[in-house]
């Protein structure tokens, strides 16, 4: 019997993630009725593999469960399973050693011990071992040699490698199900976000700005440290319906429109807004961003303003009213007249899918490896699973960010359908109790086999009332918890500047949003978080425990204002503890709780602690240790645990 | 989508268990790509029915779960799965309320539900209903009536109810898998037992008791309040390699001999010992058994002596090993002599197999419905799955009980192969952590799916040092641990007589132990646990919360000594505290703690509770209540919560 395998999603049915480099371990309950000896290893293959490779699943009591492990070296699809066999060899010497110590006479037991070797080399491919095999059981079978001469062959510890190696494996029994996993390059699962509007980057609010001017902005974002700079869609913006700043129903001529009411006279989604340049300006951009370590993310936006190409040339891709307009979207009673959503049921819908599927491509050409997606959840879980999957097998390296704010159950689902990693609850999350309780549902060992969170601190979106009355000691505490509760974060432009300002009391939507006009920034305005954001990207990438996301403990801190957890390697090799003041307002103290019995610390002990933000160095005694952080200097401690350093 | 289905065993390849009578739950995540409304049900089918049925599964928005419950009203297989589809209708007039009361034109929206309403009407069988769904659809495309009449009649809650009754179900979705569920009689899940070897029964440790003898100790039996008769195989017993008195392997000429040393001159697995009557007596033993209440339940030990007629009459069902002996069953370096293994896998395993179904169809003609089955983990799990799969098919009230002591998911998965309930580790489970760790792994709401504990508190086997050193009290602490911890429960004879002389110090066996020699007791000894036996018994048949395993939950106590537990209805309608001293030799003391808010019961509330055991009333306040248990006197209080009662 072969069960609760691990890596399994749901049963096989969707693939497990992980990234390149990583070890596979996979694990099995595996027994038999009766007691004899089994054995197991995992049958697996690599993309673009057509043969078997195998591991040894060694056995461990303790857990009593199997498990082996293999490198992902390969960025794609694999494939495996566990196998396992009765270990007719090694049960058998096992007793012939045992009533061998016992004196008890063993001559019956040497007959039997030979036929099992006997069908060893039956089964052996490998001639000379099948000739090793043949004589061993010779020698056992020879009724003219003693017994003990005899016994002392059958006990050979060479005998037992040499059949270990080449068993009959007579019933050899395949786990009922071939699993999948998604290997996929590191930075699917590591990496820090920077979401920017490059038609604000003219630095003169009456300019359009374009590529180039965003292109300027690409040396500032690579020294903060970060790996992805995002863009809200590039494309051409509808004029019907098209909606002025502040989400207001009456624009002014020169007002520039939202992004996302994509296509206008000028194309649609795989057209460049003409003011922000051309496809060429656009690939040098991207050249630009690669050239400095950084990825570009597009946004993949599958809805169209009423401009788009697509509404002339398909208007059947369109859901068609009674009265033969267009639908648009709508949440009633509220309507959305500037956007039309597609109708992914269509009977011409084989088309509309290609050409979707299309404008991955096209990008993919020109240079980009990641898409942001907004709101896939409102598009069929059907064709996310064909497109992922058919882009997947020509570019498995493709990195897709679902942007699903849903309820959990749609928001995992997608990721199971394929998306590498997805929005989060993060900003909504600014307590203690919020925050863990969060944390704990989606960083169950189960959802990490599929999921990967990318906790962005604000969006386009979301300015969350925490910042909105925290100030700057809001976003620097904000910043420090995206950057160490996750290796996947992501800050939207003008976080480093604290833009705190909502349209209204009790809104989240910035004033004067950037969704619908241009803002233009200084980003050297003083006191500019620039160094503090260095400081953290500097700090995640020279510490492995905070780029991985299954390694998160929640510590017990004596005061709730003061967060404590840890982010620690399996090996314990990098451990670190972080603390984080979540009152941006005012100064706190904690005890906080060392797990000293994990850390095999004694309960006296003093061990020295390196804050990584600062270089500052502690003397920690015990399980109990005192922090007081003020949110005004610094409102975090991410320390380092030394080992054998100075103390 | 459909997920996460309840009760599912192992992605379906197992049914769920229940009970008959009981309410059978189904519920599911379902959940869709946009922001649709949708419709759910289960689709169900009673053993031996051919139509399916349906029940509705409304949604539960706090849950995020949609839930169905029908009843389980016939012993067998049930089969189940569940259905969605998109509530068309209803999100169409949802969003119809929501534009009229914003005060907008809902022309064209009512021309869109008379569309929905006659595709409704096309897909109706009921020819009223659908006469009345076209007259519908026909009065809100009628351009002639004034749109406020037409939304009038649009939000018409007959209308909503017509329409839900016999929606279009355009895109009605199934589960993946069709689901199993075996329901059981009542006695499968709720049951005192009581083993008793018949042959001890004659009063005269002298003279071997027969089934008139035994029949003598069932009004006893009965009146201790116990529902189950287990007796030990009442088979011939094999000559050869006997084992003598305290398993010695020099047995004197009248040694009895162990009756799991199956088979001699006179019979094997289908011949009763001639010492203890005819088929015709033991018939008469069943029927006595049954008309004062109780069950009898027979061993079922597939293995032989070398004395069974299988081994004349089919040597090659057993394994012959090369010097033409046959194998006989051994733990290196310890031999077994006396009992012969089966070969399953024997070249005539279908004869073999099919014998041993044979055995069981044999016995259950005779007015056996209760199988205890001795190590059915040394047997394979293909037999078993296949042999109960064949039985219940013509005799679903058949019960199975698994003796499997060995590794925790072996002895599960037996359960899950087909066994009605299973022993237990609870005899080596007597500290207050041992017994919540253990408890709580065989309480896991998914194991409990499929697993039912009977708990027994010793056996013939097993007499553990706690109660060898504990004396009386040890016997009474955990009588009423077994009999509250668990629905089911067992105790083996001389139990009540608190037994308790080890063959040798560190040993778990009996001196004189019943299993190889006659052990007439007299049961009315004074200080006998009659009065206590008859008492819990009394208990569990009164208080519904002790007639299921779901209902666990453990409590705090301030001291380790006392265990303190709750089993509660889930209407709370009979709610029980159980507090046990587990200290047989002093009496102990403890602030016992109350799930106040649970219980909805203010913080400084005063109310009373009552012994079931004593009638004792007590008034309690607040969450922390003392406790003081004597052992001497009574080692446990089981207080029921009385609600709205005196105070």
């Amino acid at each position: 019997m072969i069960e609760r395998v691990r890596p399994e999603v749901d049963a096989g049915r969707f693939p497990a993630k992980r990234v390149l480099g990583e070890a596979c371990v996979v694990s099995a309950d595996i027994f038999k009725d009766g007691h004899d000896q089994l054995a197991a290893r995992v049958r697996y293959r690599c993309p673009g593999e057509g043969e078997w490779a195998y591991v040894a699943m060694p056995y461990d009591p303790d857990a009593d469960r199997w498990a082996g492990a293999f490198l992902l070296d390969r960025i794609g699809e694999w494939r495996f399973t566990v196998e396992a066999w009765t270990d007719v060899f090694g049960t058998w010497r096992s007793g012939l050693e045992k009533k061998v110590a016992a004196g008890q006479d063993v001559a019956v037991e040497l007959l039997e011990g030979a036929a099992i070797i006997e069908r060893a080399a039956r089964a052996c491919k490998d001639r000379s071992a099948r000739g090793s095999l043949t004589q061993a059981a010779a020698a056992l079978g020879d009724a003219n040699t003693a017994v003990a001469a005899r016994t002392t062959v059958a006990l050979d510890p060479a005998l037992h490698a040499l059949v270990t190696q080449h068993p009959a494996r007579d019933d050899l029994t395949e786990y009922s199900r071939q699993l999948l996993i998604t290997v996929d390059p590191i930075r699917a699962a590591f990496a820090a976000w920077y979401e920017m509007f490059p038609r604000s980057q003219s630095g003169d609010p009456k300019r359009h700005g374009t590529f180039a001017d965003a292109e300027r902005q690409l040396p500032r974002i690579a020294q903060l440290g970060f790996d992805v700079v995002y863009l809200p869609p590039i494309h051409p913006i509808g004029t019907t319906f098209r909606k002025g700043k502040n989400n207001t129903l009456n624009p002014l001529p020169n007002d520039v429109g939202s992004p996302w009411a994509i296509g206008g006279e000028e194309g649609g989604h795989t057209a460049v807004h003409p003011h922000l340049g051309s496809l060429v300006d656009f690939e040098r951009f991207v050249k630009r961003a690669n050239d400095l370590g950084l990825e570009v993310a597009l946004d993949y936006a599958l809805q169209t303003s009423p401009d788009h190409p697509w509404v002339r040339e398909h208007p059947d891709w369109f859901k068609i009213r009674p009265d033969g307009t267009i639908q648009y979207a709508e949440n009633p009673p509220k309507k959305y007249q500037d956007i039309y959503p597609l109708n992914f049921w269509t009977d011409d819908r084989e088309a509309l899918w290609n050409a979707c599927l299309e404008v991955f491509r096209f990008w993919m050409a020109r240079g980009v490896r990641t898409f942001r997606v907004d709101n896939p959840h409102t598009k069929p879980f059907a064709f996310w699973e064909w497109v992922i999957a058919d882009i997947k097998r020509t570019d498995p390296d493709i990195v897709f960010l679902s942007e699903a704010f849903t309820r959990p159950k749609k928001l995992l689902y997608l990721a199971k359908l394929g998306f590498s990693q997805s929005y989060t609850y993060f900003t909504w999350k600014n307590t203690t109790y919020e925050i863990r309780d969060w944390m704990r549902e989606f960083t169950d060992p189960d959802v990490l086999e599929y999921y990967r969170g990318n906790l962005f601190a604000n969006t386009p979106d979301i300015l969350h009332e925490y910042l909105q009355r925290g100030g700057r000691p809001a976003f620097r505490i904000r910043l420090l918890l995206a950057a160490t509760l996750s290796p996947l974060y992501g800050i939207y432009s003008g976080f480093e500047l604290y833009e705190n300002v909502p349209v209204r009391e009790g809104s989240e939507e910035y004033l004067n949003s950037e969704k619908y006009e241009l803002r233009p920034r200084d980003f050297t305005t003083p006191g500019n978080l620039d160094a503090e954001i260095r400081r953290i990207n500097r700090v995640r990438r020279e510490n492995p425990a905070l780029q991985r996301a299954d390694n998160l403990t929640f510590l017990r801190s004596e005061n709730d204002q003061i967060l404590f957890y840890r982010k620690s390697m399996p090996d314990q090799s990098n451990d670190l503890f972080i603390a984080v003041n979540l009152d941006p307002l005012r100064a706190h103290e904690s005890m906080v709780h060392m797990p000293l019995e994990e850390l095999g610390i004694a309960g006296d002990a003093v061990y020295p602690v390196t804050d990584l933000l600062t270089g500052a160095q502690f003397r920690w005694r015990g399980a109990r240790n005192y922090v007081r952080l003020d949110p005004s200097q610094e409102p975090a401690h991410v320390l380092r645990l030394e080992r054998g350093g100075p103390a």
